[in-house]
């Protein structure tokens, strides 16, 4: 029997309502005997369903569901449809709460797959899985139950934590670091070298700066697709615990992102710039280098930062501005021809009025 | 000998011209017996070379090409150059059929290569080829005389039609599947998870809700190098049949892109974002989430999308609004310091004239 | 004994200050005999590390700094806190080459390593490295101490020169070639396909036109993780001697970068876009095809260059302009609903004095 390969339980065993409000102290409005073959978003779903509601911009999406029963916040009314509503005090995390029991559990079979390159020096827990064409290099460290899938390459004296899963084709290079419980998907590429040179006219050539520091990445990290943390300079890169990276990000040398923030697709941060706590970026963000943006901030979707944003604050815009101001401001630029025809008739009539003045 | 190497003919015979218009109903303004060695566009080609004029901004091109042969629309007329133009409905289509017939034809060599990892309980056609590198796990199916090239990673229970290649480091996650004639890139990677993660205050830390879903890729689909397509939370993300997407494109989760749809590098879908037929979406284009874009709509470059597009419609800009509409907004933004100026004068000229009235 | 595995020097032995002031001709205003365990920017740099302050900028960073010794202008005056200065004519230069000097020097021993996969027709260099899951193709030759990572899929008939570098996952497609002294990182792909297709309204369907050029990457070039280069549909796509390229960028077919060109992460090019020498490209710049950018010109983050750039200009903005006009247009943009009431007051007051005259 070949090691490596991922055994699911494909998790769908059908549940009583009751059992699944229970997990999330909901409460239901009707029968609580239905049984539930599974979730799904508004749209998706089947009878059958457990599905979920807890923003407005979605109603429509409520009244047209096909789920059997919807999680909804607790003020709401039953529903007019005889659909059973289980009231929770935040419908959105009662389903992941709940979507995680249907989910297929994946399990390992623990050890070094025939076809895997792991150096006699490297530490591998025998708890862990390593598939076959991983490469694991000298003085490496892999821990309990943690996953190198097939393609990943662990440079020199790498670690990886416990319960961590690299899917595959990720590469982390020379003494790079991540924690526990990451979830690193097929692509990633951590410690790739800064984007750092000194341009030396006399040669002329640009001359490489080294980039001898290391990316770290602390625990419950999860890293989407082909996104690229860069190793810093001389320290440390940081992604922080809890931090949630979405696809095709890329993170410049020396940044370093606060805990439980969540860069969204195609984000970019140039180099050492500095994340708060729970901070939000939404896609295709830009990042200019030597920033910080504040604790629980949020930047908009496209938007260019490039000065300091407060904590708390909500930009929008490049150069980015608040996001209320930003949406008021593309509101007349969409007028704008019109507003330079105005401000040319006005100067018009002035002129008008001005002749009129001086020939009385 | 090695299973798995391409076999390349390099298709470069000759051929006469009158053969080649032919191909594609070409009426030929000159010598039919010019022997066309090769194909290239207007500014690449050689003497002996056959390129394309179809668009007038190409005109100085035309004139200083060092093609031999032209395919030009049909209302055009004969070269003023000596050049042997070649009369046909569309040329930009036409030279597509004519560069096929010059382009090296690729063979594989049917097998599992020496150093690709089969589980036992794959299924892969005897007609298929998989390359040494390459990782295919339990319960996965490849059709026949497609190429699973190195380093390219099939999860379990993923399907791959017909006459399909995954070129080199692909990764298709399990359960997805592919259709027949697919063209994927080095680096591509389907079915990671979807970006989806519900907020817990209490614990604090985000979330994740479990990514269930596929990604069902249709028949004649290709995907550039390392675009990613994530995997739907519940049900599939779909690419419709025919479409093509470019390199480093982001699909979220639940997005269903129609057939023949177009996505230039670089372009991001948020999730359930549905694309209908024909869709064109220039480079870097960021699309919100929940929306749709209608058939044979068209999206400029870099254009931020954030509410449902019309079909047939051509936007840009971020909001984006008709195209012609950005262009005329954005030469005024250009002057906008010079608006403000007038404005801030004729705020100035105005307060005269009514300090004059006044003071009569 | 592995082929294949890197042997790192950590280059941390101390050396004075004097001896690292010799290497860049610095005037050191303090203890020569200074001893320096490391280099490090000003806000990571410890007791013991030499730094450099090279812009006007960073004057904080440079107060607060804990480094022992720092890089400055010529003529900058000697420090107030007892900092050792020393005065050179380039600091951010002068970092770098010293840099270099502290830097851990990578070894590898040369060899074809068991599990990689090379083809007998290949040609790999004796003291070339090639690791453990490389495939190598028919045809292909790997130059002198130049390196094939694991993972790393060199296609048929390409072409490596000496001492560089493909760290780990990197595609080079058939035909393709790569010059001396360069670092690929990992996933990076050179040579896909360039994405060209004609429509064909009477199947319908999207017509592949076939991408048969290449790509050629010149000497002491640098591309950062998942870059895309794609191949020309005829001819090269080329990049220059000494360009370096960041993360996640994508050069489109036909593409000619031009030397010591810089383009920052997710910057994306269409195709036939030609730059010229020592062209700088911020983070995420997005250029139309067929355009020239001139040399020495910038384009700062974000932009989208949709006209020919100047040599030697600096633009910003989409459509580019002129950096500073936009920088001015953007800080009118941010007060446009204050413009558009003053146009509207204006407006009403001039009515009310149009209103007066004629009833006088």
């Amino acid at each position: 029997m070949t090691a490596g390969p991922r055994h699911l339980d494909d998790g769908k065993r059908p549940r009583q309502l009751s059992e699944l409000a229970a997990l999330v102290s909901g409460e239901v409005l009707g029968d609580p005997s239905l049984p539930i073959a599974g979730v799904a978003g508004l749209e998706q779903a089947q009878a059958g369903h457990l599905s979920f509601y807890g923003n407005q911009k979605y109603k429509k999406q409520l009244q047209a569901s096909k789920a059997s029963a919807v999680l909804v916040p607790r003020d709401s009314a039953p529903s007019d449809r005889g659909v059973v509503y289980v009231r929770v005090d935040n419908p959105h995390l009662a389903f992941a709460r709940i979507a995680q029991e249907f989910a297929p559990k994946r399990t390992y079979t623990p050890g070094i797959a025939a076809g895997a390159f792991v150096d006699a020096s490297a530490q591998v827990d025998p708890s862990a899985t390593v598939m076959a064409g991983a490469t694991i290099s000298a003085g490496a460290r892999v821990g309990a139950r943690s996953v190198v899938g097939p393609g990943c390459y662990l440079g020199e004296r790498t670690r990886i934590g416990d319960d961590s899963v690299l899917v595959a084709n990720v590469s982390v290079l020379e003494e790079c670091l991540v924690g526990s419980r990451c979830l690193l998907h097929p692509g990633v590429v951590l410690g790739a070298d800064g984007f750092g040179f000194a341009f030396d006219a006399s040669v002329p050539a640009h001359i490489k700066i080294p980039q001898t520091g290391i990316v770290r990445v602390e625990d419950d990290v999860e890293i989407g697709a082909n996104s690229c943390v860069d190793r810093a300079t001389t320290g440390e890169t940081v992604v922080g615990h809890g931090a949630k990276i979405d696809n095709l990000v890329q993170v410049g040398h020396n940044s370093v992102i606060g805990p439980m923030s969540i860069l969204c697709a195609q984000v970019g941060l140039s180099g050492s710039t500095e994340l708060g706590t729970g901070v939000v970026l939404a896609g295709q963000v830009g990042v200019a280098g030597h920033l910080r943006i504040g604790d629980l901030a949020k930047v908009g979707a496209q938007a260019g930062v490039m000065s300091d944003v407060d904590d708390g604050a909500t930009v929008l815009g490049a150069p980015q501005m608040p996001a209320k101001d930003f949406m008021r401001s593309a509101a007349v630029f969409s007028r704008l021809p019109e507003l330079q025809r105005q401000v040319r008739e006005l100067l018009k009539r002035l002129e008008a009025l001005e002749g009129d003045e001086k020939t009385p």
